[in-house]
Parts: structure tokens; C-alpha cells; sequence
């Protein structure tokens, strides 16, 4: 008590600042990192909305809507997509993985530098 | 011309069997090993479907039927269930990533048995 008492303490004992359980930094919405590799893998074999719809069985405009992450495809329309871009779902899935690593490489680095700066001063 | 005729060919020339591009070998939807993925990490924290839905502010019977993947979850959804286990999108994804991969060594490795002993037949 007494020993307590004698310490006063230069700066006040940093509050335990609750660690974050794997915090998402601003992490994309499912559909939306979807939607850019399909138009990317769509791209990659120099395809029009109307060649990948018409394979998948979809409208174009419906293609197009699901590309931008304004619409969510169904688990079978994801399936169809795959099928007509020449890929599996597997391998899809693979490279949505990568896609949100870097974007999460990016956001991360992002938040290092002028957050940071402004947690520092 | 009369090169051609002269030759009488011993056997047919074998069709070329169209490669199939890249044959999903009887994949699971993107719903279901999604399913199987959040209800295995709700099980590897001991959790109960009241307990995680509570955190992802859905109902356990709605939880219960996306881990059978019976319902198929929005995008914010995943993102709510990622969150209320501790991961991320990125984590969740890399975890169905491995998942898949190791459904369609599954799927191969049967495809190899009993049909390959046909198709050799």
C-alpha cells in the first residue's frame, strides 16, 4: 500500500488497448471482388458481355451487373459463370483468394501511412 | 490425288477427343463449402449456433441453414458471419480456396478408379 503510495507516476499507464481481432480493413464486399476478376478473366480471353453471357445462359446486362458487384449471383450462377470462362470454382475461388490478399496488402499499407503518422504525433 | 488413293488406311484416325476446359469435377456449390467452412470454424471455437448468430445479429435457424448450405448468404452477410468468428474475407476465403482444392483431389482420385478401369476397358 505504503510502496504504492510513494510512486507517482511520470505518465498516467497506457490503457490495454483491446487487440483487434483480425480487424478487416475495409474489405470488399463478397460480390464485388467476384464481379472484377470474372470481368477480368472475361478480358483476359478478349470476350464481350454478350459471348460470356450467351455460354453462361445469362443477359448480358444481367453479366454486366454481376461484374460491377451491383448484383448477387446465386451459387448456381457462380457455377454457370465459372464453366463459361473455362475455370472452376476451385481455381476461381483460389484467385479471389489472392485478390483480397493484395487488396488487404494495399488497405494495410494505406492505413500505415497517414493513420500512423497522425497515431504517432 | 493419286498419293491419297493409294494409301488404304489400317485403322480410322482416332476422333480428337475435345479437351474439356478445365472439367469441374463434380463441385460443390460456392454455398455449401461455404457452409461447411463457417459451421467448422464456429465448431473449432465451441460455439453454439445461438452464440455466433447473436454476434452476426442473425437468427440460429437462419445460421443453421447457411452452414447446410441451404440458404444462400449476401455478400454482407459473409461478411457479418467472417466478423462474428474472428476472421476475415480474405482468411475465409483462403480457407474455401484449400477446401476445394482438396474436394476436387477427392473427385479426381475416385474419377481414376472406377472410371479410368472403363474407359481402359
Amino acid at each position: 500500500m505504503a510502496e504504492r503510495a510513494s510512486v507517482t507516476p511520470l505518465r498516467r499507464k497506457p490503457r490495454p488497448e483491446p487487440l483487434p481481432r483480425q480487424p478487416p480493413p475495409q474489405e470488399p464486399l463478397w460480390r464485388e471482388v467476384l464481379g472484377q476478376r470474372l470481368r477480368a478473366l472475361r478480358l483476359d480471353q478478349r470476350e464481350t458481355l454478350l459471348e460470356t453471357a450467351a455460354r453462361a445462359g445469362i443477359s448480358p446486362q444481367y453479366l454486366s451487373e454481376v461484374e460491377r458487384g451491383r448484383k448477387e449471383p446465386s451459387s448456381e450462377m457462380i457455377a454457370a459463370l465459372a464453366g463459361a470462362l473455362g475455370t472452376t470454382l476451385a481455381e476461381l475461388t483460389e484467385q479471389l483468394a489472392g485478390d483480397l490478399r493484395r487488396h488487404q496488402g494495399i488497405a494495410t499499407s494505406r492505413a500505415s501511412g497517414p493513420v500512423m503518422l497522425a497515431l504517432a504525433a
